[in-house]
């Protein structure tokens, strides 16, 4: 299948330019139907913001996920879907935890989160990756600035901006663990970048990301009216991500681990079709091949 | 002239150890006798952290410098002073401030400064090292946990604990831009550290330093009790910072740089003999040769 008119060009060989976006940030603004669901005031700090922060969200969910972590280390280790940091052999991320778990699976399906995610893409969505990132004390190295949609749209092939990311704090995020620095409002700005992409670039970029990285002068640009902010929290808060922030985190120096837990969903109306670079699709734990609407999960 | 015994081993081929403090933190207790002396409530709080921060001590200072600063970013282009990033050409670090410009000098003279210094050190001082780190925006790197004398003692036979770092802060030092963290109460202890040292391990150690970083079993014991600070601050803050004192920084992702300027004054009774760790001493701009006691400058 040949990708569609490619809206939001970016490594295509070209000087970097700042462009606008051209989708809505939230899909439906109708009132809420669900006690889960955000209200108006959180929708419009959302539409602005780009991310969300849902303190004591689900607090109960923390422990048994650790431990299912620590049960996945061992089972899943020597597989692809397991990154190392880029300086030592400490694992960096883990992928497609949901297919290799079901208490994965059913967080994912979650219908506090879901509810969320339907209303923000104004559809039923599918999961395209799970993901823990762990930044590990001591040795976690940091997350070059990025959009996650620039790198799914040139790579994977997703079409248009109607993605989020909601992801669950594992550990406490604290100034010191290198937690995430995001620019507010800086969804609403796409950065076309400069250079082309390698081939099998995810083999380097899932460890320190180089291509799609915009120059200091775009990030200078979108970041001189709303500055930036970083991300706190208690285990158990819950951050919800519109997938064309910017963002980026810095290494962990600190003693301890800052684990996260990462869903992204992708509007069942917004399925990937080829990569945009032109190049072989990425691997299917980066970008799922199972494209059905989620069906929703009570907690119970 | 031979090394005195060593009271702090540290890279010697041994397992990595913790070991007391042999030496007082302040070496004179005694009533101030000047309004820039500090005061008994602040020598306790040196005592017991082993670092203390001055707010808006000179902010007059701040721009003259800033304007010196970039002069000699000029005038001292090439020479081996300068010390590059890592990852780039950016400059991270330049030596031997005071030795090529007049108002550098006269800062780490001043009398402001200096009658802290000896009231810390119970003696007049030497300027062992006047050092600006730049920390820039985007691409300034990270600072591995260290001692400053752990180093001075292996690398430039410093004897015992009887120095200090005074560091005048040139930009604001945010939570952003990579600030100095430090474990309070670490000054108190010293990490005897394993591995030996390279000759010329400077050259390496000064871009990213790995002998004398202590295993992060060592941080972790040492950080129990009174975890991590992290110092931040206006222009013209003044932060005094005992030699033993762990710290270490992390990466500036920010797009504000972070320039501090730093003294570090030895004692005239603790002026440095041969390197414990056998090997030649370092170059003149890390441990100067001229050892005189410093004479203060009135700020007029």
């Amino acid at each position: 299948m040949k990708a569609a008119q490619d809206c939001y060009p970016s490594r295509v060989g070209k000087r970097e330019e700042i462009l606008e976006r051209l989708d809505p940030v939230i899909y439906d603004y109708s009132e809420p139907i669900s006690p889960n669901a955000l209200n108006q005031h959180q929708l419009q700090q959302f539409e602005q913001d780009g991310f969300i922060t849902l303190p004591d969200f689900m607090p109960e969910m923390v422990a048994p996920l650790l431990d299912e972590i620590s049960r996945m280390k061992q089972s899943m280790a020597g597989r692809e879907e397991l990154v190392t940091e880029p300086d030592s052999h400490e694992l960096r991320s883990m992928f497609a935890l949901h297919q290799h778990s079901d208490l994965m699976d059913r967080f994912s399906r979650d219908q506090r989160i879901l509810e969320i995610v339907h209303q923000l893409l104004g559809s039923e969505a599918y999961l395209m990756q799970s993901r823990l990132n762990i930044k590990p004390a001591f040795r976690g190295k940091s997350f070059s600035w990025h959009s996650d949609f620039e790198t799914w749209h040139v790579e994977d092939g997703m079409p248009r901006m109607r993605a989020v990311t909601v992801w669950l704090m594992l550990d406490e995020n604290t100034e010191f663990n290198g937690p995430l620095y995001v620019v507010p409002g800086s969804h609403k700005k796409y950065v076309s970048c400069q250079g082309t992409t390698e081939l099998n670039n995810h083999q380097k970029s899932l460890k320190k990301q180089v291509a799609g990285v915009p120059e200091p002068e775009s990030i200078q640009q979108i970041l001189k009216d709303n500055g930036l902010v970083s991300i706190k929290g208690k285990p158990g808060t819950l951050v919800i991500h519109e997938c064309n922030l910017l963002h980026g985190s810095p290494d962990n120096l600190s003693p301890w681990p800052r684990s996260v837990l990462m869903m992204v969903y992708n509007s069942v109306e917004n399925r990937v079709t080829t990569p945009y670079s032109g190049l072989k699709p990425r691997p299917e734990y980066l970008s799922s091949a199972d494209q059905a609407p989620l069906k929703p999960v009570n907690k119970d």
